[in-house]
């Protein structure tokens, strides 16, 4: 959604999100009341299933949910002006600043450390906090590699941002299974969630829905691919942390450990449940936002740029340095002139030209 | 003090600061002897008063003793060259990167995970290292909300360094009553603090102090209202941290929660006492390194640029290729040319023209 | 090794060092059945020096290897294009970004705190984690400061770059004693390493070998001068840790503690063996990679710059801008044209022109 969402329009809808579709969909999932938690105990949903549906850090209830109101968001606004896409014969704008970029991924990665093994919940359960952070780091290492090594194959080059998006992927992917799959199961489903993720950008890519940095396919479709890996990679030898020890006496069995489809089915109940919900009651959020004319900035803001539209400041002063020179700006000139940030206007519609 | 101080001067003022101002006056406060921690107990300072001055993590000790020795640097040093204030029609100098700067609070605010929960001081009190973190965590996300409306509302934008200094200024305000007060009294004082710290930026405005980032309203003034809010806000629940579990026989409680005004004095004397002894020595440390002609670099080298001037190397290399092109360089033209430098001083004198 | 080398190069030999080199020789000293580990005691290597190598977070394992690697590498790859050295009349290349580089290091300091703290391998030794955490802060303040003063003294500038890898030196140092010295220790210890750094950069210099960002002194030279000070530095109170609290029976001394040579000798052959079989094995790998022609990138590939000849894209958008402007670019002309891209190439080669 970035690049022409009105600030004003965030802050309506992020009321929304956070005050209503996080709080009461994500209770399904992780209330002690919830009707996915208690799916498949006796006088509850679906009582035949025999067994819940299972988010250890939120793949479904943090990150899934989060992908599909990007997505609802990106179809409601529209591409960005000058964005073509592949089967146009055009394709992604370039972004920005790749460096920033890269050491915001590397920060939000560090990040995970404190969200997974912190959703043990029990500071006593050493073994438990342990697996999860090793876990984490396996599935991110293994996404990172294997995006990295997709993308070369699509594009032939060896492209930084997948790189980024892929390990975040990883970590998307483990979210969900952290606490009950061995190493070896980490590497696997973080393998995949790396190339998911850049597949997931090719389709979004192909629906010709504009999603800047790569949300829906990192959070939403990564998100539901870890969700469903849990049912596949569970060991069948971990089952609840505890306030002094783990309790392994229900240990959660995937189907590659001879555990049947019956956790894979709860899996993709629950995700399919708490997706298409979120998806529906996002797509009618964003609308509201945009019938009354606060989701989009205007065509003369967006090309302006959100930062000197919206905020008053520049992001990138060097930017407006640079081209008040190549305006033969003498040092008379000052940096706010509107012949000046004109100019800034012309940068961005060229970048925005490109392929 | 940013943009305008000599390297060596900070080393030296540096000493005086660490050396001698944070462990001395700190000691008033941390010390196990310290005359305003044993302030209220029989025997010491004030007996009447009944209870001692209490700062968890240091919106005093730490913040306020902080935030005065900057303004008396602010003052002694005087505004930056070509800085102007808004009674005489003009205003704050642009930021020189706004990315870089949001970065970095939000690295600060991740750093307050260590300060303020670690202040606890037992790895074994759970509860209150929990009610810390979340305390802290609201105050800042209070006070970013507040100080981003009440801005909008006095300049009608979406000011991002104001939310950034917002932030900051309900971390810093929550760091002295974090362990002592509700999730609902950290979203008050902290969203208190959000407005406290635009009408501080005011105040130095209006007083003509030069003060670039904030630092004085930030740390000083936010520091006095954290500390003051404990009196308000104390819940009456909460006692002090021990070595396997919290002991909450004497449990602080403020104004708000039925305790009258016997902590409010209490944290008021201390907080004057300690402000006012770090205001004083600190005007006498910062004129004795001007008076040696250390504290502030010659009107050339401020022109030039702190990075070049005093530490030999530019901080933002583009602007120096840009006005090597503007000023028709050839390929011959190596970057560290006088002429290329000079252009660059060029620069930042127009930048300082700005309103 | 930056700047220079192919990114499937890089691959290549981090597939050698992450799969043979670090697990095969760290093995060495960290494996339980380690020969340097278990030197000293009967029927193992040197069983008359009675006592092992110890290195607790890896100094030597870690850091020492590391550099070694770096510096084969750097030998084979030969110098930058255009890079002269100070014997020749040249010195180092202007760095790109000090403010990223500088936020970088932070970031990596930061990070040791899991590093050295978590190497105690049990969250029951409280006081051996305090201890390590606050030898590891002390170390790289003193570190940091040496560095600061001493190529102050060379270069009559405080030099940001020698006080990033002045503090990175004393972190690297504190890695293998932090657990035995005393925070009096740690800081003269710390306090050398940043005079070790600054003097292996002029050694590198004077060898005529290229190393942009000093990885062979910071990582290399430092990791030896840490895995020494133990053996002078050990205090006599501190053994092992372990699950449940530290024992300290065998407590390690070192020289200035009145331990004798014992452990110095201990450390000077654990240290020496490391380093030149990791030197002489790294030699043999980047030498075969450079066989095939994949460890250095062609000439007009480095003109061109790694980001976008490796990458394909460019890792600081404004250098682009700037020269789409400085090259008379019409809004008709789009960022990727090569035109502008050999621009950039003049740029850089530029930079590289300057001493």
């Amino acid at each position: 959604m970035i690049g022409r969402t009105g600030f004003v329009g965030d802050l309506i809808y992020s009321l929304g999100v956070s005050g209503f579709i996080y709080p009461i969909i994500g209770h399904w999932a992780w209330g002690p009341d919830g009707f996915l938690a208690l799916m498949g105990s006796d006088g509850h949903f679906l009582p035949s299933l025999g067994v819940g549906f299972h988010d250890f850090a939120g793949s479904t209830v943090v990150h899934t949910i989060g992908g599909f109101v990007a997505l609802a968001g990106a179809i409601v606004l529209g591409p960005r002006l000058g964005r073509t896409f592949k089967r146009d014969g055009g394709g992604p704008m370039l972004p920005h600043d790749l460096t920033i970029a890269a050491s915001g991924g590397l920060l939000l990665w560090f990040g995970w450390y404190g969200f997974n093994p912190g959703s043990t919940l029990s500071a006593m359960d050493f073994q438990g906090i342990g697996r999860v952070a090793a876990n984490t780091t396996l599935a991110a290492c293994a996404a990172g590699l294997t995006a990295l090594a997709y993308a070369y194959g699509l594009n032939k080059k060896w492209d930084v941002s997948f790189t980024v998006n892929g390990f975040l992927a990883g970590l998307v992917a483990i979210t969900c299974p952290c606490y009950w799959v061995t190493p070896t199961g980490a590497i696997l489903l973080g393998g995949v969630a790396g190339v998911v993720v850049v597949l997931g950008v090719e389709l979004l890519e192909w629906l010709r829905i504009d999603d800047p940095i790569g949300a829906v396919p990192v959070h939403g479709i990564c998100g539901i691919w870890g969700t469903l890996s849990l049912g596949l990679f569970a060991s069948g030898q971990f089952g609840a942390s505890g306030p002094i020890s783990p309790d392994n006496s229900a240990a959660l069995k995937g189907l590659f450990y001879g555990g049947g489809f019956q956790l894979l089915k709860a899996q993709a109940i629950g995700s399919f449940l708490i997706t298409t919900a979120t998806f529906a009651v996002s797509m009618v959020l964003m609308y509201l936002v945009h019938v009354i004319g606060l989701l989009r900035v205007s065509k003369e803001g967006e090309l302006y740029g959100l930062d000197l539209h919206e905020h008053g400041i520049n992001a990138y002063p060097e930017y407006v340095i640079s081209s008040l020179y190549a305006s033969g700006g003498s040092p008379g000139h000052t940096v706010a002139s509107p012949a000046v940030l004109s100019e800034r206007g012309v940068i961005k519609r060229q970048v925005a030209a490109v392929d």
